[in-house]
């Protein structure tokens, strides 16, 4: 028969494993955010080159062709180092598929970068591949982050999750000013969105910087000058602003372009700064159970096993309280005799506490998941664009004085009432 | 290099571990559903002994302590079933912490039933030492129901544990009525106990019904007879509204005693109902997944999996509307050919729809969870009984027209801004 002390080493031994797996998590995510990184230069390569006719960028774009190709090598490497073995990993159905949905369109991209190399695909389509592509890739973030069972670590996963979709929206900002730019005139449609991926990425770095370590944050602070803040935030506004149908200068173009990309390369430092504190915690969380086990298997040890302390008998049903009441100044071996309970009672605790912080850090990955799916149901069932449901909720959130995440659950409630077809 | 087909072989794989842990858990759950009633009996007729100063239930008792002890060795046997490596069991971290906690609490019960038959306990302190025994046999299977990836299951494990908590609160009820009537008055705090308990079994058996199978909801609709259910309520009544300190009918403790105890009896048999109909699902599902898997298998063996498929390359970066407009009647055999890429989209569909239903079901945990600690909270804080800090929250929801949980988020989101020693 297993003991209670048994099923206590076993849980430490179980949360050993679950750590050894987030670290590998992370060098997996850390390759991923390279990967997406890649493909997002490569998008704003693309697009000059089929927005300028293949006149520009095209020198720039096969370079970078060949550095998209060798961060693939290495993901497709990392990828193969997972332990694919049923049981081998906690959300392995979940995570390999969407591994298995990203090879797919790893495979596919030699065929998209032909279409590209001969011009027959536009700027909005190529962009729109690259898109899915990279979103198929912050769902195997995302899933990384959904499953950390340590707080502290799921509080960083959740802050580079975050950030990693923050970037992501400044990387379809830059492409969708870029293309009003390029237009040289103002298009509402075009306006609606802009702001809709500006609110988005702040949205997003405001939950990265919650969960940020201090010393991410004040990297983040830091990362840009404030002259090209300044230049980027005026550019935006003429962008946002602009009448419909009216003029815009072409001529900022460049500039618009160059400095939202210098915005991502600075991204890319925090991110870099992110993912490293991310492993090293993970490193320490491990040391830090070992040593927890050590203790335990020497507790272990040293207790007769097959009998039942009769202390422990005596205590079990008594108030934590009220024990140390009793004893305030405990003998030296005592410690032994009742170490089980107490060690139970301090995971116990430990548990407690764990789930409560848990539970906050992820509440921020859910209300992000309800406001989509609710905008998901806005647009199949009223026929609107992504822009206009976001507005429509945005618009609900402001009249009756509620959060987002509030209106989405109400509207998510709402489809349950909905007929079945239009669901 | 492991392709994206590997990964949705390598998901099902984890899908189908999932469910072998899942019908091995429900296994668990179901004994662990014995062990409380058993102890709930036990309890029962614990009560009735000390209160007659060791008069009544003599006999009865000793023949219910060899009924626990025997459920007992089969829960030990059970247990010991479980694969404690590492890795073994998704949640093995939390569920082994929480079956360590009740093992030493096993390994106390011989010596509270010593002072049960000596009479040196009350009935009081029995009763609350029983009380925390399953209080911890179900916080093992809060952890059970908590991991279901599978929303069907989680549905029936989520109902199954409601159930079994409001069978709880069914049980601590039997306890304070008998007490009152045994005291032959009203006490104004029992009476708010009383309907504390009332309160929260009603809750649990909604959450109970709201996601039972139709079977087991008819099932207990007609658990118990018209008469019965009225005499309970009618003693129900004369307990609840009786002036405090006011005299109650001494003889009607038996009734009492065993109108609830015959509602218990009715309630282990719906229990068992509905753990069958989780054991089955469990089976169902596994079927079901490995047939799936046979298909997967089948699909991989035909292609040439080094190779990749070109429709494949052509098509990722498609809508799969487009696709389906496309080629709406598809000719024999190019199946095969966009297999991988077919499979892929019925999984990222059905991968999204589960994660939907899931957290609907989970939902309905994690309120329980919000509530219970909100409640805590203004215990520590506020020095208040755990009735006083019930009817607090309930007061708040009432005077604010906003429902309990929504109460409770609003009193922990305050929690952050006390000071750190009231916390």
């Amino acid at each position: 028969m297993k003991t209670g002390l048994c099923f206590l080493v076993a849980a430490k031994r179980c949360e050993i494993a679950d750590l050894r797996q987030l670290a590998q998590t992370s060098v997996l995510v850390d390759t991923t955010a390279r990967m997406i990184h890649d493909l997002q230069r490569e998008r704003g390569l693309t697009n000059l080159f089929l927005g300028s006719g293949g006149a520009h960028a095209s020198a720039l774009r096969q370079e970078q062709l060949l550095a998209s190709t060798a961060t693939e090598t290495a993901l497709r490497a990392c990828f193969d180092t997972l332990n694919i073995e049923p049981q081998g990993m906690t959300n392995g159905a979940r995570l390999f598929s969407r591994i298995a949905y990203v090879l797919q369109g790893l495979d596919a991209l030699p065929a998209l970068r032909k279409q590209v190399d001969r011009q027959r695909w536009d700027a909005p389509r190529a962009t729109g591949a690259y898109v899915q592509l990279v979103a198929g890739l912050l769902a195997v973030v995302f899933e990384a982050a959904d499953t950390a069972t340590d707080p502290d670590v799921s509080r960083l996963l959740v802050s580079l999750f975050n950030f990693m979709q923050g970037k992501e929206f400044v990387g379809q900002e830059r492409a969708t000013g870029a293309a009003m730019f390029a237009a040289g005139r103002a298009d509402a449609r075009q306006q609606q969105r802009l702001m809709r991926l500006i609110e988005s990425q702040e949205q997003c770095l405001e939950v990265f910087a919650d969960f940020a370590d201090p010393e991410t944050r004040a990297l983040w602070d830091n990362s840009l000058s404030a002259h090209l803040a300044a230049e980027l935030e005026r550019m935006r506004r003429v962008l946002c602003t602009s009448v419909d149908g009216g003029p815009l200068n072409k001529a900022w173009s460049t500039s618009w372009f160059d400095g939202c990309s210098a915005r991502i390369d600075a991204m890319r430092t925090v991110e870099m700064r992110l993912s490293l504190a991310l492993q090293t915690l993970c490193d320490r969380k491990l040391a830090q159970a070992r040593l927890e086990l050590d203790n335990l298997e020497r507790v272990q040890a040293t207790l007769n096993e097959s009998a039942v302390a009769p202390e422990t008998q005596a205590t079990f049903f008594e108030e934590p309280e009220t024990l140390e009441a009793q004893a305030p100044v405990r003998p030296l071996g005592s410690q032994l005799d009742r170490g089980v309970l107490d060690l139970l009672h301090a995971q116990a605790h430990r548990l407690q506490k764990m789930e409560e912080e848990l539970d906050t850090v992820r509440a921020s990955l859910n209300e992000r998941k309800v406001i989509e799916r609710a905008k998901g149901l806005l647009m199949a069932h009223r026929q609107l664009s992504e822009e206009d449901a976001h507005r429509t909720m945005r618009q609900m959130a402001m009249n009756q004085g509620r959060r987002l995440v509030e209106v989405a659950e109400a509207v998510l409630s709402m489809a349950e009432v909905l007929p079945a077809r239009l669901r």
